[in-house]
C-alpha cells in the first residue's frame, strides 16, 4: 500500500476543501464577546457535521462556556488524539481590514493564492489541514490507519476556561497515547517544525479608582489624584533600564538556554532584521543582552495588551477622570509559575497606589511553560513525514505563543503533544487582514494524510 | 426709582424662567462631535429668537465652526457686553446617567430644588440668569439701564478655534467698557464670589506608533517595542516625587503668592477635606509643599484627561498594539507661556522616543492664564450688588479653570471683566448627572439684575 494514491486524492480535490474551509470561516466564532456565542454554537455544529459526514462518531458537548466537539473513529494500534479551536479572535481595528473578516476568499497576491479572513490560519485553515486528511484517507482506503479522536474547543482565544473541568470529567474518554496539535507556524517559508517548547502565560486585567466621578480638571487640577497617572506609574516601572522585568521573584525558575540548543538555534540563522522589518520594525526591544531568539523563544515577557482611560472621543474633554484600567500579559518559560508572579504584581500595585486610590482585579488567569519530551519514537516519525513532504530537514524548535492545551495533555492525560503547523509569519493572526496559504492548507493537509501512514508503521 | 419692583417681577415670573431655560437644554449642542453641528445651530437660533423677544436686536453670526449670537440693546452711559457659552460636554460616560442627560426637570434633592440636564450648570444656566435679568427690567421698565451687549459662542469647550479671528474681524461692535462673563461659581454655598485670577491652559493630544499593525504578542512579545509602555514613560516622568512637574522651563512666570494674598485666602477657611470627601478622597495630591487652595488657584499643573490603546473590549486578547493615545492639559498660571510649555513637551517626548516609534501630536492649543485690574470702579460695584443679594461679603478669589475669553477681551478688545457666576461645587459640570440649584438660577438672576442698577448709578 502506497500513500500517493492518498495524497492524488487530496490534490485533486483541493478546490473542495478549500470551499469547505470558506464556509466554516463565514461562521463569526468571536468567543470572547458574549454577542457571537450563537456562532460559536454553529461553528461547533458544523464541525460535528463534517466529521460525521466522514464516518467519525462525533457530538457537541456542553460547558458553561462553548461547547467542546469530541469524535471517534477506529483503527489499529496506536490512539492519536487531534485538537485545534474553532473559536477566533475579535476584529477590531475593524477599519483596518480591507476586506470583510467574516466573508473570507481566495485572492491572489505576489507571494502566491491565499485564503483571507479571519480565523484563516489560527485555527480554523489548521484545523481544517487534519479533517481534510483523514477525508482523503477515507476516500481512497474507506478506513484510518490507526485510531482517531478528535477534540475541538471554542474558547481556546479567551484563556480556555472550560477546558481542565471538561478533560478531568471526560478523562477516560479522552486519554490517547499521543495529541497531535496543529496550532503553530512553519519555521520559515520552506523549513517545516515541531515545536518542543511553549511558552506560559499569566494576565491580569486591573482597574484603578481615584476620585468617585469624573471631575472638571479646572476645578480639581492639582489638588485631585489622576488614576490615569497612577496607572502610567505601575507600568512605566515594569521594567528596568536594561529590559528586565522588576517585579521581586519574577525571573525564579527561568533556565538558561544550554550551549547546545542555543547552537542549535544558531544554526537556524534567524534573520531578525527581516522579521522585525516585515512589522516596520529595526531593532529588538527586549533585554540588551539577549538574542532575538532567545526574546521570543526562551525569555519571559511582560506586554501591555490595552490600556483605557478619561475622554478617548474626538477632540479634547479637559475631564480629570474617575477610573483607568489595562490588561497585562506575561509569557512564561521554564518552570516560572503564573500564580507567584500573578501575586508578585498585586503585591507590587499595591506598594505603589496611593491612599486616595483603589484596585479591581478584573481577570487573573494563568498557565505554565511547557516542555515535550521527544523521546516517543511519534517525534522522530512526524519528523520524517516533514522532511519527505518538503524535502528539507524539520526543525525542533521553540514557539513565543502559549498553548496550554500541550500542558493540561500532559497534566491531566498524561500525553506528550507534537505541535506541528503550516501558519507563516506573516499571517497576521490576531490582526486585521488574517490570510493562511493556499500552500500552507494543501502541504498540510498532505502532512497529516503522511503522518497517518507512518504513526501506522512499526 | 427702585430695583424692588424688578427684583418682585423676577421672583413671581421664576416657574416661567425655569420653562425657557428647560427648553435650551433640550437642545444637545455638544461642540466637539461633529454629529451635534445642527443642534449647536439650533441653541443658537432659540438664544437669537429668545433676545428678540426682549427688544435685543440680536442675531447669528457664521464661522468656520459653531456660529456666534450678537445682540445690542441701547441705553444711557456705561457700555457692558455680556459673555456666556452654548455648547455642553459631551455626555459620556452615559451609563451614569441617572435621567438621560437632555431630558431636563427639575427635581427635589434634600439640599432644595435643582436643575438637572447636561449644560444646566455650565454654561446655559448661568448665560440665563443675565437673560432673565434683562427681561425683567424691561417688563417692568420697559427699557435697561446702561448699553448692553450679549455675545454667546458655540466653541467654549472646544478651545474656542473661532473666537479670536471673530473678535478681530469684529472690533468695532464688540469693544465695550466692560465684559461681564457668568461661567464661575459661588465661593460656597451662601458667599459669592469675583473671580480675578483664571489659569490659562495648553493642551497637546499625542499617539505614539510602533510596529505597523497590532502584532501577536506571542510570536513579537519581548522582541517588539510596545507603543503603550512607551506612552506609559513618558506620561510617568513628567512628575518628580515632590509631585512638581519636570518639564524644563516649566515653572518660568510662575509667581509666588503674595504675603497679602496668602493671608485673604486662609480667611476663606478653606475646607480642602470636605471639598475633597464629596468626591470621595482624602488628601491633596498635588506638590507636597503647597496648600490646597494654591493647588487649585494659584499653581499649574498636568494631568492626563484620556488614554487609549490596544485592546479596550471585554475579556482579553494578547495583541502587542501598532499605537497607543493620550490628551495631556496643563493648566498655567501667571507668565506661563503655552507655547513654550508645549513646545518643551515636544522636545521631552522626542527624546524619550525609542528608534522605533513616531509621534503625532493631534490637537495642541493654549492660552495664558488671566489676572484683572481690579481698580475700575465696575469692581466695587459689583461686589457691593453680590453683597447685598446674599447678605454676605463678597470675596475676590481665584479660579482653577481656565475661561481663556477673559484674557482675549483683554489683549483684542482692551477690556477688563467682572467674572460672576452662582454654580456650586456639587453640580457635576463635565461630569454625568450635572446639575443647576433652582436658588443659584434665581438669586443669579436678582444679582445682575441689581448689578445693572448699580452700574447706572454715579
Amino acid at each position: 500500500m502506497s500513500i500517493s494514491e492518498v495524497l492524488n486524492q487530496i490534490d485533486n480535490d483541493l478546490e473542495n476543501a478549500i470551499e469547505r474551509l470558506l464556509e466554516l470561516l463565514r461562521i463569526e466564532s468571536i468567543s470572547t464577546d458574549p454577542a457571537y456565542k450563537e456562532e460559536c454554537n454553529r461553528a461547533a455544529n458544523w464541525l460535528v457535521s463534517d466529521l460525521k459526514s466522514i464516518g467519525f462518531s462525533a457530538d457537541i458537548r456542553k460547558t458553561p462556556g462553548h461547547p467542546m466537539v469530541v469524535a471517534h473513529s477506529k483503527g489499529e494500534g496506536l490512539h492519536v488524539m487531534f485538537y485545534g479551536h474553532y473559536d477566533v479572535q475579535p476584529v477590531d481595528p475593524i477599519a483596518l481590514w480591507e476586506t470583510p473578516p467574516f466573508e473570507p476568499s481566495v485572492e491572489d497576491t505576489s507571494d502566491g493564492k491565499v485564503i483571507r479572513g479571519r480565523g484563516a490560519s489560527d485555527d480554523k485553515g489548521q484545523l481544517m489541514t487534519f479533517v481534510e486528511a483523514c477525508r482523503a484517507w477515507k476516500t481512497v482506503k474507506g478506513y484510518l490507519p490507526i485510531n482517531v479522536s478528535v477534540f475541538f474547543e471554542g474558547e481556546e482565544e479567551t484563556g480556555s476556561p472550560s477546558l481542565v473541568p471538561f478533560m478531568q470529567a471526560n478523562r477516560a474518554e479522552l486519554k490517547s497515547d499521543l495529541a497531535l496539535i496543529c496550532d503553530t507556524g512553519l519555521y520559515s517559508s520552506d523549513t517545516p517544525a515541531i515545536v518542543t517548547m511553549l511558552r506560559g502565560m499569566a494576565q491580569i486585567e486591573l482597574e484603578i479608582i481615584g476620585p468617585d466621578r469624573d471631575l472638571h480638571s479646572g476645578l480639581y487640577g492639582g489638588i485631585s489624584i489622576n488614576p490615569i497617572r497612577v496607572l502610567n506609574k505601575i507600568i512605566a516601572g515594569l521594567h528596568d533600564e536594561l529590559g528586565r522585568i522588576t517585579l521581586p521573584g519574577f525571573y525564579e525558575g527561568v533556565p538558561e538556554v544550554s550551549d547546545e540548543i542555543r547552537s542549535q538555534w544558531q544554526n537556524l540563522k534567524f534573520d531578525h532584521i527581516n522579521f522585525l522589518s516585515k512589522v516596520g520594525l529595526l531593532e529588538p526591544a527586549g533585554e540588551v543582552d539577549c538574542t532575538p531568539l532567545e526574546m521570543i523563544w526562551a525569555r519571559p515577557t511582560c506586554d501591555v495588551n490595552g490600556i483605557s482611560g478619561g475622554y478617548e472621543g474626538d477632540g479634547f474633554k479637559t475631564v480629570l477622570p474617575s477610573k483607568a484600567s489595562a490588561k497585562i500579559s506575561f509569557r512564561l518559560v521554564g518552570q516560572q509559575s503564573p500564580e507567584a508572579i500573578l501575586a508578585s504584581f498585586k503585591t507590587y500595585v499595591e506598594e505603589l497606589l496611593p491612599r486616595d486610590c483603589t484596585v479591581n482585579y478584573i481577570i487573573e488567569e494563568g498557565n505554565p511553560a511547557a516542555q515535550m519530551s521527544i523521546e516517543h519514537e511519534a517525534f522522530d516519525k512526524a519528523r520524517l513525514a516533514l522532511s519527505e513532504e518538503w524535502q528539507r530537514p524539520a526543525a525542533f524548535v521553540g514557539s513565543g505563543g502559549s498553548i496550554p492545551i500541550a500542558g493540561f495533555f500532559k497534566e491531566i492525560l498524561q500525553m506528550d503533544s507534537v505541535l506541528i503547523g503550516f501558519s507563516k509569519d506573516n499571517d497576521q493572526i490576531h490582526s486585521p487582514n488574517e490570510k493562511y496559504d493556499v500552500s500552507s492548507f494543501h502541504r498540510g493537509i498532505r502532512t497529516w494524510a503522511r503522518i497517518l501512514d507512518v504513526l501506522a508503521k512499526e
